[in-house]
């Protein structure tokens, strides 16, 4: 491989980052994807302080090779968590759902290479124009929070490869080799990976969910909760429940109340494949195994370096 | 290049299909990219029998090379107008919107090609399962008429790429070089090309509809119609109306009545931008400029091979 932005930005070998999620990434995921040569990152957005610092602590002592933190902006404790995350001399951030230039240059004045994930080229100029090392472009068909505009990776990645100059991850249906080849195709410099770990062996998720996903066809997830902020969500009793009331033109109050707290976690986390949240992307539907992070990062890999050698053979040949 | 497989099929030099498109793929445009090597469809859905009949014989004229009539199997005078296409030795037909099994056996008996489209890998293994020759998968990001499961184009071609063994082409999101490698990339042998299509100078949309195109910007277009058959629009007074009755769940029979007749001729073929429809795919984005169908086949066949050996280079060189 020629030298790649993204490889040489985090120092790692292989242009595959794990994103962070809510109740799924924790420091063994992180350190697992990262050992197998990827970037793993610690999804802080379900954690509280204390435990962000006890999974980076955890995280140094499971891998030698750099990890980061995923950090939603809007976060309420958010001056904590960033204290903490320079204090324990985290290598990478990715920051998302909020301004990236709140936090950029204070976590790059402490020597931290900072990524912040967009959902359209507007964003990722103000991301460019902040002075963040990478973007992450995170198409419609993505699992979790989703953009308003609902653009596909398919065409977002064109779009803001031509609209900055930094590196660029492309997120959002990426779980194969095929669909990691395709996303360098477009223009990306790697990629960034979320269901296909969420079903790893190293995920905290919940085996009930993992086995959930296994079971996911095509069709199974849809971008919910759209008036408030938009969600992609594996159809259950709780999804429908909110379709049919957002379907009904129902309030935000109405909507806000059915939702209550701590859903994510009720799905996610404890198991609850009923009355839970559960997070995850298109690609779920073609997720058929738990297996280690590491086999993962490397079938990916390999694949997509297939793909290319297939392409330029069939093509080019 | 190696042997194609859609190549071989259609007997034509580029795999670059200009999909079948109500109001603006009539004769000129078809009989173009047919000449530029690729396949162009003449799109018979907006056409009376007689209308039709006129275009293929004029498409005749116009090129000794393949084509095809785009034909959605729900249209009224379904009979005649395959009786038309049988009568005028039309070599390829490209069906949407029914079943597969109703027509394609008598129209290969006929000699005739027939792919079939889809948005789903359980509908390509039915169409597989009736006959065709090669199925078009086609994502969420596609303009007019779309699937209900959502399923973007890149999570659909490999799920599909998997489950048949006929040949694929990928649509919905493919205007550029870039989008066409990512494609192949996924596992599809070429790909159908709409909306760039229609900003063409050969196509028959208004050039006002041509011209707000060229405007368009990210988040520009919506699936719209949910409740009666999804369908991907361009923003404007007409979509907004239709989206606000939507989200207070207006019913059937008034989202009928709003639409009422023949509102697709007036945005697309007379030009009226507020109150017509006007069906466009999420890559009206990226259209900048209004040239020859010859030129958009060439910059976009050119583009991918240039993005495979660049991939090549970077990856494996």
């Amino acid at each position: 491989m020629q030298k790649n932005r993204i490889c040489e930005l985090f120092q790692i070998e292989i242009p595959i980052i794990q994103g962070g999620m809510i109740w799924c990434s924790g420091w063994e995921l992180a350190a697992a994807v990262s050992n197998a040569g990827g970037l793993g990152l610690i999804g802080a957005g379900s954690m509280y302080p204390d435990v962000l610092r006890m999974h980076i602590q955890r995280c140094k002592q499971a891998t030698v090779k750099p990890f980061g933190v995923n950090v939603p902006l809007l976060y309420p404790d958010i001056e904590q968590l960033m204290k903490i995350i320079i204090e324990e001399k985290v290598p990478i951030v990715f920051t998302s759902a909020g301004n990236p230039k709140t936090w950029t240059s204070k976590l790059q004045a402490a020597g931290i290479k900072v990524a912040h994930v967009v959902s359209s080229s507007k964003f990722a100029v103000k991301c460019e124009e902040a002075g963040v090392d990478a973007v992450v472009a995170e198409g419609f068909e993505a699992g979790g929070h989703n953009g308003r505009e609902e653009t596909t990776t398919l065409c977002l990645i064109p779009a803001v490869a031509s609209a900055i100059k930094i590196p660029l991850l492309a997120a959002g249906g990426v779980g194969s080799g095929a669909a990691m080849a395709a996303c360098l195709a477009l223009g990306a410099d790697g990629v960034q990976i979320g269901s296909r770990f969420v079903a790893c062996l190293e995920s905290s998720a919940h085996l009930k969910f993992k086995e959930r996903i296994l079971s996911a066809t095509e069709g199974d997830t849809k971008l919910s909760l759209k008036s408030l902020t938009p969600v992609r969500l594996l159809k259950n009793e709780f999804a429908e429940q909110i379709q049919l009331l957002e379907s009904q033109g129902a309030s935000k109050e109405i909507l806000m109340d059915v939702l209550g707290r701590a859903r994510a976690k009720r799905g996610m986390f404890e198991g609850d494949l009923v009355a839970g949240e559960l997070e995850i992307g298109q690609v779920s539907a073609h997720i058929d195994s738990i297996v280690s992070a590491e086999s993962v990062v490397n079938e990916i890999w390999n694949d997509c370096l297939s793909r290319i050698d297939q392409l330029q053979q069939n093509y080019l040949g």
